[in-house]
């Protein structure tokens, strides 16, 4: 290799210029991790049954796709940043619908509900600002918080408690003079878990206390089960202020690659904040605006439909589960994840093991390693998230394999 | 007002959250301020001629909205992280027609070349890290450095040298052990400057001695004028590791609602950084990456149709200005903008006049106040940016306007 010179002195390998720290520390998605494992298995022509990841197998409403494929515009044109005006009024009865009661210029809409995590924790947060985290949660709140350099302090939620709030003292001891926020997510997203009212009102003193924002990640407002209803944090008395609610029509419409969000706040000055970084990126996608727009004036029974079956999964899935010998799964009261703890040495090895070496009648499943939704290294780490979005069938046959598996796995 | 306590001590008003210094500090975008002055004059009736925003009134091509009009898909499910495989097999073929060699796993599909450009900066550039662009450029630039806690290092080029890359002594002086990168818009955003090889070839001499990224905007890559070809930064020699091209579909297919850019670079160690912040937000919008894919099966003479308009809109637009007394502008190499020095105490206050109180058969013009573009206090105070995407007879009315406008302004 040649001797090169360079503003960093001489070099006797080839210079190229370095990466960020910040894109180094990056945590890599750990729902998608096992990827590689996945495709080799179907390369070998194991069918496998994919729990990993929260992508419904459930139609999207043929309606709203045609009004897509009905749209007669000449240009596909830049829409206002903050989403269509139309679209945004729109929402505006959608929300009513659901008890919150906002005005359209309180709405921008996103694309997908990942930028509306990324505009919430920009414009609150500044890099080494704290922001508290029920765990385990969504994997990528931190990939967001890393790459905004904000630090997440986790408290924790666990599987012996069903994963309710922790108490009001553990966030009392996780506040720094550093703490900007709260984020949850609400039905969660990994563990199931329905905040009730009274847990809420815990949320809404402890940052009214200590002027907290709120992000309150509704993405699974609609699939809450056994007869409870969904509260909004933007329902929360005097909490005008301090509530974003982030939200997106990925789930409820099974319109995952619409990459359709929203970020609503009462707060204006977050809103002009927001405002700023929707501006700078010109505007959310065109065709699945319009895609939402139509979802808002579907008949009330497409979610009865959707919410009955979501229903039948989770029983189906909770049931075969607790019914294996070892396997602990608390019910969940709403989105479409269940965790469960299984009798394994480590649930990351247990499933990369399930692609590479296992399979029953020519199939494997996929699940997702819970450790990747905690925070603090060491925890869940005989945990696994199921989404139920497959139908019953493929579900049945999927706890087929889970059971088969864990009787081989061990015996090895 | 109730006297408060919280964690900041003693409030004798309403406690409230604090947003970040980030989102008060993001620049809003200069291209979008003057717009409820140009609502207004709607309201009031006149007519606005946009000049003011890179929106091509050229329509998109049919076969590729029809593309997306006739898919049959059941689920709108996630994409890749990187985006459909086979569209990025197919933008192999293009680039590859563009003297671009690269391969499908050195795309990542963006969410709009904006994304791609947020994605060079966060894989590349930590916060406190230095980014030199050449001044006037486009606004958005800042935008997503001041996000990501980047400075921009500015360095001039100017309507009296026709907006030529600054010499080579300019970019040294203002390298520091900060600089990880210079960025580049060819042909340029706002300039209309299309770089040439020599110029190009200074900036491969300044990156490979400082070892710095090269990020390469090349969205107008289409639109070269005057028998001048375009030379991707991609072809630059031993710079395999430095360059990052940032590209979009916006423009060259007047698809700007699409939201559908790349981000192109041979540095496998970019490219991991880059996954996982692509990873974070899950997929690029399904929607407009068909579409996208179908642009590539386009026929050449779309281009050839679509160059010979943008070309005959230039050579009107800039003939009008000059014709104009007072008015200095540099005829662009490339893109669809013209830079124009206008004989006016300000060109902010200008426009805003035009919008506010001027109208000439009912109609006025909206421009870009150049100021903007500049990063460096006090420069382009003259100078407008304006945006040939406007048919010829729209271009002729605008131009009638300016030149009634620049009369009834200097008698004031």
């Amino acid at each position: 290799m040649p001797v090169h010179e360079c503003s960093r002195g001489l070099y006797n390998f080839a210079p190229m210029p370095v990466i960020s720290h910040r894109g180094s520390s990056m945590p890599p998605s750990p729902i998608r991790k096992l990827v590689p494992y996945a495709e080799a298995a179907k390369k070998r022509g194991t069918k496998v049954y994919h729990l990993n990841i929260g992508q419904p197998d459930i139609e999207t409403p043929k309606a709203i796709l045609d009004a897509v494929r009905h749209t007669d515009m000449k240009v596909l044109e830049y829409s206002h940043s903050a989403g269509f005006e139309s679209y945004r009024k729109k929402l505006v009865q959608y929300y009513a619908a659901n008890n919150v009661e906002v005005n359209h210029n309180q709405i921008i809409i996103t694309t997908g509900g990942s930028e509306a995590i990324l505009f919430a924790i920009m414009s609150c947060l500044d890099p080494g600002d704290e922001i508290i985290i029920p765990e385990p949660f969504y994997a990528n709140y931190n990939g967001f918080a890393t790459s905004a350099g904000v630090k997440v302090v986790p408290i924790q939620s666990t599987i012996d408690e069903n994963f309710a709030l922790p108490p009001i003292s553990a966030f009392e001891k996780a506040v720094t003079t550093r703490t900007k926020a709260i984020m949850i997510c609400n039905p969660n997203n990994p563990t199931g878990y329905l905040y009730s009212e009274e847990e809420l009102r815990v949320l809404r003193d402890i940052c009214l206390k200590h002027d907290l924002f709120l992000f309150s990640d509704e993405a699974y407002r609609e699939f809450c089960y056994d007869g409870r209803t969904h509260i909004s944090a933007m329902t929360l008395e005097d909490m005008e202020d301090n509530v974003i609610l982030l939200d997106t029509i990925s789930k409820r419409y099974s319109a995952c690659g619409g990459r359709i969000g929203a970020f609503v706040t009462k707060n204006q000055q977050v809103l002009d904040a927001a405002m700023k970084f929707a501006q700078a990126r010109l505007s959310p996608p065109s065709f699945a605006q319009i895609l939402g727009e139509a979802a808002v004036d579907l008949p009330a029974d497409y979610f009865t439909e959707v919410h009955a079956e979501y229903n039948a999964r989770r029983d189906l899935l909770v049931s075969r589960l607790k019914a294996i010998p070892g396997v602990k799964c608390p019910m969940p009261g709403g989105a479409f994840y269940a965790m469960a703890e299984l009798p394994v040495d480590d649930s990351e090895k247990f499933c990369q093991w399930l692609l590479e070496d296992f399979s029953h009648n020519g199939a494997t499943l996929m699940m997702a390693p819970a450790a990747g939704f905690y925070f603090t290294p060491g925890k869940g780490g005989k945990e696994v998230r199921l989404a139920y979005v497959l139908n019953k069938e493929d579900i049945g046959k999927a706890m087929d394999c889970l059971e088969e598996a864990l009787k081989v796995y061990n015996k090895k």
